[in-house]
């Protein structure tokens, strides 16, 4: 069998990475990373660039403002995936031209992994633009008669887990916690890993043709509130929870003195925890990644936070150093 | 023989990642990470505190302001690392008052790593406060009498190398380089992960007991025309040289229109490119690490420029697509 050549777009970003690190570490794949004047200006993006090359990335230098030079890339590649950053989606729509163009393209694989855009024509702003912009994309694509893919993986661990949803915060807190109004609308946590290892494994199959694929395994669906009981009974710790209204989220969202990120990332949590719209409607077990592929193992909500744990705390190390030292005073009586 | 508890401060970032990691290879070490609101606040941070915690770390949470938690914490602890940020030099005149007062810590290397400040007297601002402010904790560290090492390993590959000491570049330019004067004064370019390993060589070796140590291995002493002559050998491109004078270069440093972190940046490379600094003063063997640890490899400089090289050119993928379509074509008729 041959091995097919995959090109990611935006292999630096936060997802990018671990979509980037699967196709790695598939034998199936050759793994062509396109790079610009945007990857080159930035330090941190340069330790990962040569670890990719290092593992066996191609590097390629293209850009997306470069029409001519992009179709003569892609005439030598089999499927594309865009992992490309939430400010510049809409810049999908020239790689979307060049990809009609060659006409060769077996799979598209646009920059998506988080809520479904088609879902999402009722969400408030300033987040809504996000999903108009995807929307934007998607129909392009279908227009373009495109084979593709929408893969859908609901809240990365990194940024909703790991400080339990808390905001700003990417450790759990050790006091307090944030929760949205009473906590119990079902969210998906997926660990980033795993949505790597998902998406290259419906980049080239059959069955996920021109279709959405949500990542959705029966032990990743659990609460905020359930989240933070399973983090109180792994730390030994009771956490005050401050239980933060509908009415005070939504003015946080509409506060213009706030900056617009902020605000943008505020409504997409309202939709997330206070509307609960990721469990909202049913789906399909054939659209379903864990259903589609159950050779794959998945790091459950317990088992990621678990990580989270500082194993030593002061006091583990001192006792350490003080038996390590009345043994030894032991030793020279 | 016992291992020894490392306690390393700044292990996320740019340089304190390579010597966390030189640390965690070290079988003669346990190391303990200081972690704190600062890191659980930037989502980037986690992949990397996670991945150290993988391959052993032992994450621990203080505050440099907090000076009980400090003392409490280092009384366990052997030898302190920092590779605290450049903006938070002083901030580690905590960490001398608090290592100071626990008494037993038996190695402190501060965050030093760049340029000797102790030659920088006659630095130009606004990048001499950075000197000043490392000036200051050397002094604060000798008058606490507490053991030391301070490690100068001059230019980084990323930062210095990966432009060809272009500014605000991190991978070779394609068809223009700007060269400082004649780019004939001799730099030191050091490959981060060497420096990580010659940090925590360097931590508990007695001949570097209160002294200075430099990493000039004669291999990696190169000016930035040789850099250059080695890339377009390597590329197999001549570039356009673009001279820079002194007199230009100066006015950039006092354009007060431009970003103070800009010009602090403009002003180091003064004194680099145009001074000559690294090289301006004689060394001892004794005092140089290649020579005191002649078991350690050294990347030189051809070597990690060689990495940087975009091995597949458009060309080479359409040439390999073509090849397999044609014989496909031959195989089917």
């Amino acid at each position: 069998m041959d091995s097919s050549k995959v090109l990611i777009v935006g292999s630096t970003g936060y997802i990018g990475t671990w979509i980037t690190k699967a196709c790695l570490a598939s034998s199936r794949h050759q793994t062509f990373l396109l790079t610009g004047p945007t990857t080159h200006a930035s330090i941190h993006k340069l330790p990962l660039l040569l670890s990719y090359k290092q593992e066996g990335a191609t590097l390629v230098e293209a850009s997306l403002d470069d029409h001519e030079s992009l179709v003569s890339l892609l005439s030598g590649i089999d499927y594309v995936i865009s992992a490309i950053a939430e400010n510049q989606i809409e810049q999908q729509l020239k790689l979307v031209r060049a990809i009609k163009q060659v006409g060769t393209i077996k799979r598209f694989l646009p920059s998506e992994y988080g809520v479904d855009p088609d879902f999402m024509e009722h969400s408030i702003a300033p987040g809504s633009v996000l999903f108009e912009q995807k929307r934007k994309v998607r129909r392009a694509i279908e227009e373009s008669g495109i084979p593709h893919t929408y893969v859908i993986a609901h809240c990365f661990a990194g940024y909703f887990l790991s400080g339990l949803a808390s905001f700003g915060r990417f450790w759990p807190p050790a006091a307090k916690v944030q929760i949205y109004g009473d906590g119990n609308h079902k969210v998906v946590w997926m660990v980033e890993e795993d949505i790597g290892k998902y998406v290259v494994k419906a980049m080239d199959d059959v069955r996920t043709l021109n279709r959405t694929i949500y990542v959705r395994p029966p032990s990743n669906i659990k609460s905020q509130m359930e989240v933070v009981n399973l983090w109180e009974a792994l730390s030994g710790k009771t956490l005050q929870k401050e239980h933060i209204t509908e009415q005070q989220w939504l003015q946080n969202i509409q506060d213009e003195n706030l900056p617009w990120e902020l605000r943008h990332a505020f409504s997409i949590f309202y939709h997330i925890f206070f509307e609960g719209v990721i469990m909202s409607f049913p789906i399909n077990h054939d659209n379903e990644a864990s259903s589609l592929y159950p050779e794959e193992s998945v790091h459950n909500v317990n088992i990621w936070l678990n990580t989270l744990r500082l194993e030593a705390t002061l006091k583990m190390i001192k006792t350490d150093f003080f038996a390590k030292n009345s043994l030894r005073c032991h030793q020279n009586s």
